[in-house]
């Protein structure tokens, strides 16, 4: 099986919002991309949407389906590139979105410190994490979403959990690249792990 | 100057919203609260009420404008004691709702790690913080609100201040018992101090 | 079984280095003390002794062999109260020494917030942790250790294990008190949890 | 004045200690290094080199004093690039050891958070921190060092001032990028700022 990380970026890769073709020195095309990807470290930012209650504690963990251009079902989160000259809060809202769709008014923590850093290595048992197309570095969120989630893009359903369900072995077997361990520290890191 | 960590709870010390006067072991007296604050650490919650845009980046901190018993303006945040029974989280909101009033709507963080724990001693110069009636130790948090603000209790007004203006020594100088050093530590906690 | 938080405290509740029997107010009596534990939440610091390799990564994790009262054996982390007038640092530090003797060069963190507030009620379910004597509230801390671990009072041995082996549900049934989630909970703050 | 992230890798890029020159899909030619600096946000890490006291209390801070190309002197902290199939916690320890010396003793946090994200943008204002150079997106770590420092490299020496110091507006002035800031929120992560 392929292992990815998800980056959905059908029309290229444009940074400050310009259409791919023109001559912005910051645009990358596929080939240059893919270049890259094998020889420099990749930032990338994931969140993890949850719900939270009125005092703030967590109650439900939303887990993304998706299917893979080969057409398996895969459970992931809110993951994807920064882009040049973006910031790291605004690909986050950026990839909420476009997971999420519109109207799931995600509320972004004002802390600029990720929960953790998951490091994705192509080579299996470097860390707990891997991806066999790049050297990925995640800077992990926990972000509580207060609205109706659509998935768009290649998303095919937001499935809401609870803590216990969420922390389950047969849960991280059906992510992808490590990212039940993700989902564990992210439990973690808002006590809602036993 | 007499300063003091406020701990507003003019009926008493009811644990578990028991009224005063009732045999539930719990309760304390103010001659046996005034007794064991001089033995034992009291613990509090703090919490800086702070407003932030659409993508969760802190634009205004909320400075409360209290006036002692002796008529003295000073500027503090939200800061109450955690009673017996009671969460860490449910303590900060009761505070909170105390203090900002019942429409704030505090959207309080999923993590039950504080940003800092701020240490008063009644003796000046062993920490940052001092409270000259007894040695408390108190987890601070920063609190999004979303609501309005409509002090209650001794609170006479909540100011918004951007973070420049909450950063400054001017500012500092008007809040009792270290409070400026909480919120240059609040401040940076979100990465809005420069 | 009688669930306690430790508080090895043999000749009374000296703060400041006091001797029992002196009339510094900020001593309290056994009788006290259990009054006390009755009325307020109680000031823990809690610490989990790991070593860590020469890049700073935790390799193994100390937990505690321990005889209760009754003879019974339980695991355990580091734990005890905060005294009036003492820093939560020198708190930790002082419990850390008596649990793991003077020679275990305890690298304390530099950082004041604790990787969780762990809350102990006397009612199990209301959190993760339980202790049947009285409420606490635990600040805990992961704490390289660097020398040689000789446990004193009623600590019998210290255990080293690999991240994995402290993550099971095998050693979580033997801690007391839900420590079995905290030392989880310690793993996903260094990363070493998958 | 042209502002820089430092960078100092004279013998070329080699992920995995592999020689310049190579035909590794890794290596990066120093025209290909300029050329990714202008499309993609380039992953650091920096370190804050502090030394503590047997309780874990940061007393003093590291800066380093370096010369720039054009001889100008700047202060500065430890700096550089997280190369393709490098940890985080290797690329940390590399530049510690390139900007320290070999007798430093690093002790790196066991977290693998950093203490804040220190985003870096080739137009001022955009954020704190600001490269005329890139778009770097850096994880900050304190880090407390147990040897000797002696400066290798491009940086001249290693000063060491206490907590009061290295908040002041004057360091802050002769820091590079914003650098004052991070000094700042490095020393109210570890409760030293006042």
């Amino acid at each position: 099986m392929s292992v990815r990380t998800p980056d959905p970026e059908p029309t290229g890769d444009e940074p400050f919002g310009q259409s791919a073709g023109s001559s912005n020195p910051g645009w990358l095309s596929e080939v240059e991309l893919a270049e890259a990807r094998r020889r420099m470290p990749m930032l990338y930012v994931e969140g993890v949407p949850v719900r939270v209650d009125g005092m703030g504690q967590v109650t439900e963990i939303g887990i993304l389906l998706r299917a893979t251009p080969m057409g398996e079902m895969t459970r992931t989160i809110v993951s994807g590139r920064v882009r040049y000259g973006e910031t790291v809060r605004d690909a986050l809202f950026r990839h909420l979105e476009n997971d999420l769709g519109p109207m799931a008014f995600p509320l972004l923590p004002p802390q600029p410190s990720p929960f953790t850093v998951a490091e994705y290595f192509p080579i299996p048992g470097v860390s707990a994490f891997h991806d066999d197309r790049q050297h990925a570095v995640s800077l992990a969120f926990v972000v509580p979403v207060s609205g109706t989630c659509e998935p768009r893009q290649d998303a095919l359903e937001v499935t809401w959990m609870t803590p216990e369900e969420a922390a389950t072995d047969a849960l991280a077997d059906e992510m992808e690249g490590g990212r039940g361990t993700l989902i564990r520290l992210a439990l973690a890191s808002v006590g809602a792990l036993r």
